[in-house]
Parts: structure tokens; C-alpha cells; sequence
């Protein structure tokens, strides 16, 4: 028996376009000879849907899809199974139900549905679901199929030191006879689960001595990347097909040999390193994030440093070099190389570039406020008049800057996209509405660390980034001689710190047990949780890591 | 025997304030004779902790702070029952129990477990605990206590037409011999809970003939405001004691009459109407941010307008009129009324006053920015270009201001107030970064119909609210003569059709169902959808509704 992994990109909300994709799918599989193909968690209305799951209206078109699919497929020789919302007749809960349903000659065969539902870091499904409390081996064309929806393999007894859950829904699909696992998912992406998850996998398929299949969503959605990787796993733990990752895709696995050939025209796109595949990862939520908003270009600003330059370079490879704006807007305090070092890399890139002097703007402020902005201070000593002065000089310049881009944006209708790295964002090292400003933050998941570490992976094929960006030291340029050093302790330290409390979880006294200077950690720790209010304003960022800032991580601005 | 209903405010993550405040009021009670003393839901740590839950050192906090005050209550007459986040050693799941500790005699005498686990708009404890599964009465002094936690008291069967859980846990208690029902809970105000919580308690109450003490936290966390009113509810249903709404409180109920006596030298304050009550619940969320987030002084920008006059008089009432500063910025469209209204306004509340020009800075954007806004535009038609040069100009004029507001804010030390309304937040009708700049929107969950509502209830007393701030029509005044009404339906349809779209749950076909105009009711639905990515980028805003912007509202950007 063949079976198709069908590895789409599906649009949240767009029914009618995700059940195009469904079809288009299904019938390159029937070509290739699949008895069946399967799909990803919710693909019918793309995953995550969010609170669009509290609406009527939206659980109605998406079941309303799944009947004109039905019909559709009624002569198709391929068995599809499709991930939707269904409604369930329910006297007390949600009535809802994260359900893949098996379509086969033109009816609806069995349903699945997930019984394990994730409520941690970005993931809220208790709040829409109820639990299945039971599951169920279905037979199929001389098999019988045990499928689990995708945190429903995610809870292994002998692979996790801890679960998450009591139950196991594998260990009953096996016990109920299953003779061939699926998993159909919609796993984001992080750099640490491109490794986790086939280890994961592999260890479950061996532990039950079955094949086991897994098709994962690909694409971006707003903060999550999904990466695809979808997998054939034999019966021992051997991988032995593999989805293209951060890439739609579509591969045959036979499971009688067992051997794949993948049906898309698409390249297989290893990226090989890490360092690679975050750049994809990156790249494809970019791009996705733009498009679904409508968008055809983006703009940046171009600092001159790494960050911007690395932005610009994902933005050029997302959307096209002649999509891709870099703006330099240049102050009294900027380096000369500052300037030059912007404009070789937008040449290098190949992208649009002007300059904007925030000179003229920064002068109307700085004279237009001077008696209001003393008029009114409290009576504080000198020397903090004199530090509230210079921040308020310091943000305002920022501010200016975000001012000329979203005035770029609004004209010229193309997304900002803002460049502060992870490890500036978590200590509070930017400026709300200023550099912060912007549609979407691209590298916001990344510790300036692995900034580095992208930058000189991009820079391995083509001299893409300028070297003085690489190798000089990081400034914001805010004030005559600045780094950020001044401010923050080396990056390689600060980004070890940031690992062990942000995704970590220690506090202060953890953090000295673990051998961290203790005036050092207090500071991170303070200045993370001091800037808790700008992250809230932040836009959407890129999740690539265990925890990213924005919708996984949830923490109270007002507290001691 | 008397029990005291201890309502207070305590602060997240300030073990020790919290301590100490429980120590304080369980001082006050046993002078008046209570056996028993009865505190918020998690009042150690403070509701709700959010992420901090996750935090091995924020539980470990939290159980020394237990055990401390065991030991501090070693000579209490009065046994106290206390919330805490409760470590349990479990195989599988969170192994944390949202938990009350009834403390007598220096020793915990029983320890209730929550149930039910609200996961749905602003609440996400599912995240964090794991359930009880089974409830146990308690005997205390003579009686019988049914102890449950906030959601376990909101699910009974005759009351609510569609229950969100199985399981009601007073039904078991009462089963379980239960003849005092005691709910200690952290329950956020609505408008529209002021009446439903006290009817749905005395239901519970009257249906299980048990008397019925209910004791809520008070304060604003970030979002949310937590009102008190705290009630005592004898078992016919009948109410015998009220806390205050708004503000802490200590309330003594004597179980034998049943008669209740205030220990508390602050005021019953009940504000009476449901404006009254507004407006004292976004003056105390207002005080208890800014206080919480260490700013003593706040500032806002007066345009003249309503929204500005509403937010200026509500934190002159926060943080006393010395304390508020307001900025009038005119432009070349605003009209001379709207300077004379706002400096009418300072002085009516008699906070300060002072007005800067953008037209210096607004110059200097349009004259620099020039060349660089046309040199990069793609060629749309005239009138699109035209629209997005008027759109580019009218952001600019906001965010100049909003700049201007910042450097306030970070000279002086103020806490910047956003003044947008709901109805505009709802249709993206306001400027990211410019007016939506602030650190926190007061108004955010207030339509605009409710605005004037309430600026009416202010005037009542005092006529404080210019009478040409209430009567002219709503603009912006971003361009020669606009008012809102050139671009938003009239302000009572449009609450109406928000109404019914954001908390109602309904989308288009189900809106025109209703009664509402198809054009009309599609372009607020598109506009709610189109400014999803503005909303993500605002600052807390005080919920007073069923359904307000913010934690308890997730809805992707990027989807059709």
C-alpha cells in the first residue's frame, strides 16, 4: 500500500483555497498509485485558528467544507484524511472537537480526534476542545490504522522523564490492534525540534514495533513557522522518507518495500546546518506573514550593524531583493562607516536604498519641547534630571527614525519590518515605537549570539554582509562613542544568562548556584522583567527557539 | 460564630506585603470576635500570576510564605483560610493545585483543591494546575465548611442553560454534608457581572438551602479590575452583607443572626449606578497600575475632545489632579475650540496644563521625508496615491504627538494614559505608535456611546466636562474639517453592531439576520479584522466588558 504525506500550506480561514490544496494534492497522489493521503492537523481551516473557533460562523463553513470535499472526492480511488473542527452533541463543555475525519469512496469512513490538547507555552487548546476520552483502530484497505493527532503522540512513558499527561493515546491505539501509527500535526517549528521530533518519533515507532507516518503543516502563521519534515518511519525506528523542511511537499511512501519517491516538482531543500535551516525558517514566516497581510514589499531601516543587515538579507530572500527597501537615516552621532557600511550591503543584497536624515526632525523636537520638558519634572537630584534628559534625547531620536519608516510604510504600502534581536528586546535594550516599531519582528527569537552565527552561515556562499558589520562593535549610536557594552554585559555572557531564566526558568539564586556572577544576573533579571511592558507592545516576532517573547509567554507588567 | 470576609488587594509576587496584609486583617477579626477569617483566591501570591506559576522559585516563594504564616498565627484565635498555588507530587501533568489552606491552631488543618479550571478569555488556569478530582467537606468549630474556589461555584445546572463543565463541586460538597458554603475567589468586574455574580450566588445559595460566604479580591492587575463586593448570603438566598465595591474592605458576618458589621474604616462606597461603578472601576485600575509600576504622576493629551476629558478626569481621581499633567498639541487643523475646551477641562479638574505645537515637526517630516516617500512608491492609480499620501500625512501628525507625549513620559517620570476609545480601537480608527502610544489604554474597553454615558455621570456632580466637549461632534481633526462620521457609522449603530460581533460572537450572515444593514455591518466586520495587527501592538487596557482587547481576545493577524 502507498500512501501520500501531503505536506501543505494551508491559509487560516481561506476554506475554499485550503480545500483546493486538499484536492490538488489528492489527485497527484492518486497518479503516483496512493491508496491513501493524509493531511495535516486542521488543515481544512488552517492551524492555529485562535478564537475564530469561538465563532458559529467559522465552525460552519469549516464543516460545510469538509461535506463539499466529501462530495468531491466521491470518485476518487485515494482515501484522504483531512484534520477539521467538528461539532460534537454535548451537554456541557465546548462541543468541539480537534478531529481528523477519513474520507473513502465518497463518505466519511471514521473520524479520530485528539484526546491529548496542548495548554503551554504558545499552544491554548483547552480553551476550544474537548478531550476524545477514548480512541479507536480503524481498518482500511487490509490495514488497520491507528491515528492520532498530533500531541497525541507526544507523551511516551519510556521517552519523556516527565508527562505531561496521564494517558498514552499510542499505547491504546496498539493495544487496540493498530498495525500502522499516522500522526497528523502542525508542530512549529523551533531549531531544537528539528532534532527532537525524528528522535522522538523513531523511539515511539520502535518501542511499538509499527510503522509510523507523520505529516506536518508547513508554513507561517503570524509568530509560529512550521516547518513540514514530515516522516516515514519503518517498523525498527528507520526514517525512511522524509518532507522537504520549510517547504510544501509531497511524498509517497510504499509501504510494502518500505521506500518513498516524493511527487512534487519542489526540490527536497535539506538546509543541512542549523544555522541554515533557522535562515529558512526565518525566511518562510517572512514571507507568509507579508503576503497573508497583503503585502508585496517590506522596508527597514539600515543601521549599518548586523542586526538590519540580517534582517535585509531575510527580507531579500523572502520577498525578492527588488521588494525589500533599506532605509539609513544618518544623526550627529552616527560613524561615517555607519552610513557606507548600509549602503554596501543593500548593493550587495540588491535591494532599493535611500537616506533620511533624522537631523531636521530631531533639531524641531529638541527646541519645540525644551520648556515643556522641564516645565513639569519633579524635583529629583542633578544627576538623575541629567539621565532623564539623555534617555529622553536617546528615545527620541529612535522615535523619529520609526516615525520616517512608518511614513514609508503608509505611502509606498509596504510592511516594516523591525531588527532588534532577542537578547536587546529581553533586557529592555530598545525604544516602544521607536526601533520596536514595525509589522513584524524578524529576529526577535534570535540572542544576538546566533545573530552572529546566521550572518557568517549567510555569508559562507556570498560576501553578503559587509566584514566591518560583522566585526565591529555592536552600537546603537544614540549618543557620541556608545556601545552596548556600556549598558549590557558581553553578549556571549548575557545570552547564556537569558537561556538559563527565560527558557530555563531560574531565578536569581538558581542562577548564582549555577556559577553566574550574581550582580550580573540580578541586573538581567531586573531589566528583563522591568521591560515586561515594552515586549507587551511589541509586534509579532519569529518563534524559532524553546521560548520565544509573545503569545508563549505569558507574564504580569504590574508586580513587585 | 462570626466569620470576617477579608477583601484585599494584594500585589503579584509580593509575598511579604501580602503576608503582612493578611496578618493585619486576621488581627482586625479576631478583635471582633471571628472564628474563622476568609481570603481572595491565591491570595499569597496575588491572581493572576500568570508565566510566574511556571517558575520553580515563585512556587518555592510561595509555600515558605505559607509556612511562615502558620507559624506567625500560632497564637491566633481566628483560624484563616488562605489561597496558595499548591505543590503536589504527581507522576504526569503540572503537579500544581490552585489550593486554599485552612490554617487553626498554628497548623493547616485541611487544604481545598480547585476543580474547575476557567480556561476562556482572559483565564488560562488549565496552563498551570492540575484538577481536583474530588471535593471533601471539612468540620470546623462545630460546622460543616464546603470550601470551593472561585469557577467551582459557577456551574450549576439550574442556573446556567449550557454549563461549561461535567461536574458541579457544590452539588458534591452539599452531598458531602456540607452545611456552610464558603467560595473564596479572584473574580474580574464587568458591568454585567455587578448584577449576575450576586443573583447566581444567591440561586446556589437558595437551591442548596446553605448559607453562602463569598469573599473576591480588589485591585487592578495589568487588564483586569478586581471589585471586592464580597457577599454573605444566608440560605433562604437573602443577601446580609456586602463589601465594598472598588475598594478593600473587612466585612464580619455573624452566622447565628445573620447580621454583618463593617470592620473597615474605609466607606461602604457603593457606587450605585452602573456608570458610578465604571468609573470607580477604571479609576482604580488606573491607581493600582501606575502605583505597581512605580509612577506616582501620569500625563495624557488633551484634544478637546471627550475621550481625552473622560480619561484626564478619571485619572485626576487615580492619582490626584496634582498629580496628571495634560498636553493640548494643536495643529493647523485644529480648531480654536478645541484648545479652549481642553484648557476649560485642566482647570475644572485642576490638573496641569501646558500646550507644545507639532507644526514644527510636522513641517520638518513632510519637507525631508519628500523625496524619499514618492522615490520608492509603486505605481498605484492617482486616487490611491492620493489616499495613502492623506493617510501617510494624518499618521504622521499622531505620531509626532505621541513622541511628544513619550518624551514627556520619560523626562518626567509620568506614566503616558492612551485615550482611544473601544468602538475606535475596534475598527483600527487611531494611529499605532501616535495616539495608541501610552502605558496604559484607560478607555480601551469603553464604546463610545458608553463614553458619553459616563462623562454624563461625571458631570452630574460637578460640571467638570466642558459642555462643548459633550455636544460637538467627534473628530479627529487630522485634516480640514473631518469628524469621525466621515469614515465610521454613526456612533449608536456602530456600538451595536460591535456589540453583537465582538461579544456576541456573530459574523456577517448572523448580523444581517439581526437587523443590521449588510454594507454597513460588513465593513465593521472587515474593519475589526483588517486592524487585528494594531490591537496586538497596544498597551493593557482596563476590561469592563464581557469581551475587552487584550489577553482574553486571540484572533490570528495573517488569515483571509
Amino acid at each position: 500500500m502507498k500512501v501520500a504525506l501531503a505536506q501543505l500550506n494551508p491559509t487560516i480561514g481561506d476554506f475554499e483555497g485550503n480545500r483546493r490544496l486538499v484536492l490538488a494534492a489528492t489527485a497527484q497522489a492518486e497518479a503516483g498509485g496512493a491508496a491513501l493521503a493524509i493531511f495535516p492537523e486542521l488543515v481544512l481551516c488552517g492551524y492555529p485558528p485562535k478564537d475564530l473557533l469561538e465563532r458559529p460562523a467559522f465552525i460552519e463553513a469549516a464543516n460545510a467544507s469538509l461535506q463539499v470535499l466529501v462530495t468531491a472526492l466521491a470518485d476518487s480511488g485515494t482515501a484522504v484524511l483531512v484534520g477539521f473542527p467538528e461539532r460534537l452533541a454535548a451537554t456541557a463543555g465546548h462541543g468541539l472537537s480537534n478531529s481528523a475525519a477519513l474520507i473513502d469512496g465518497g463518505r466519511i469512513v471514521h473520524v479520530a480526534r485528539k484526546s491529548l490538547l496542548p495548554t503551554y507555552d504558545v499552544f491554548d487548546e483547552w480553551r476550544y476542545f474537548d478531550p476524545a476520552t477514548d480512541v479507536a483502530v480503524t481498518p482500511f484497505r487490509g490495514r488497520r490504522l491507528g491515528i492520532a493527532i498530533c500531541e497525541d503522540i507526544w507523551n511516551d512513558a519510556d521517552f519523556w522523564p516527565h508527562r505531561r499527561y496521564r494517558s498514552d493515546p499510542i499505547e491504546a491505539l496498539v493495544k487496540g490492534g493498530a498495525d500502522l501509527l499516522i500522526n497528523v500535526s502542525a508542530s512549529p517549528y523551533t531549531i531544537d525540534k528539528r532534532h527532537l521530533r525524528p528522535r522522538m518519533l523513531a523511539a515511539t515507532a520502535r518501542r511499538w514495533q509499527r510503522p509510523l507516518l507523520f505529516v506536518n503543516q508547513v508554513g507561517g502563521q503570524d509568530d509560529l513557522v512550521f516547518d513540514g519534515a514530515s516522516l516515514a518511519i519503518d517498523a525498527t525506528g528507520t526514517i525512511v522518507a522524509r518532507g522537504a523542511e520549510h517547504a510544501t511537499d509531497l511524498v509517497l511512501v510504499d509501504l510494502a518495500a518500505p521506500t518513498a519517491a516524493r511527487l512534487t516538482s519542489e526540490p527536497p531543500g535539506a538546509p543541512g546546518s542549523d544555522e541554515l535551516s533557522a535562515l529558512a525558517a526565518l525566511a518562510l514566516g517572512t514571507r507568509d506573514y507579508a503576503r497573508r497581510c497583503g503585502f508585496s514589499r517590506a522596508l527597514l531601516g539600515l543601521s549599518g550593524g548586523i542586526d538590519s543587515a540580517l534582517v535585509a538579507a531575510i527580507a531579500a530572500r523572502a520577498l525578492g531583493p527588488q521588494n525589500v527597501l533599506g532605509v539609513a537615516m544618518p544623526s550627529r552621532y552616527s560613524s561615517p562607516g555607519s552610513l557606507r557600511d548600509a549602503e554596501a550591503l543593500a548593493k550587495n543584497l540588491g535591494i532599493d536604498f535611500t537616506v533620511v536624515s533624522i537631523e531636521p526632525m530631531f533639531a524641531a523636537y529638541l527646541e519645540t519641547l525644551a520648556p515643556a520638558l522641564e516645565a513639569f519634572a519633579s524635583g529629583g537630584t542633578p544627576e538623575a534630571a541629567a539621565a532623564a534628559a539623555d534617555l529622553t534625547a536617546q528615545n527620541l531620536q529612535a522615535r523619529v527614525r520609526g516615525a520616517i519608516l512608518m511614513a514609508l510604510s503608509n505611502r509606498q504600502d509596504r510592511l516594516l519590518l523591525s531588527t532588534g534581536n532577542k537578547s536587546e528586546i529581553a533586557t529592555g535594550y530598545c525604544t516602544l515605537y521607536g526601533d520596536m516599531a514595525g509589522g513584524l519582528a524578524v529576529i526577535s527569537d534570535v540572542p544576538k549570539t546566533l545573530v552572529y552565527r546566521l550572518a557568517r552561515a549567510l555569508n559562507a556562499d556570498a560576501r553578503l554582509i559587509p566584514e566591518a558589520t560583522l566585526t565591529k562593535a555592536p552600537s546603537a549610536e544614540l549618543r557620541p562613542n556608545q556601545t552596548d557594552q556600556d549598558s549590557l554585559p558581553p553578549y556571549d555572557l548575557l545570552d547564556a544568562i537569558l537561556e538559563a531564566h527565560l527558557t530555563g526558568g531560574l531565578d536569581l539564586p538558581e542562577l548564582v548556584a549555577r556559577g553566574f556572577d550574581a550582580a550580573v544576573a540580578r541586573d538581567v533579571v531586573r531589566r528583563v522583567q522591568q521591560s515586561e511592558y515594552k515586549r507587551r507592545q511589541m509586534a509579532p516576532g519569529l518563534k524559532i527557539t524553546g521560548k520565544s517573547f509573545g503569545p508563549g509567554r505569558r507574564y504580569p507588567i504590574a508586580r513587585l
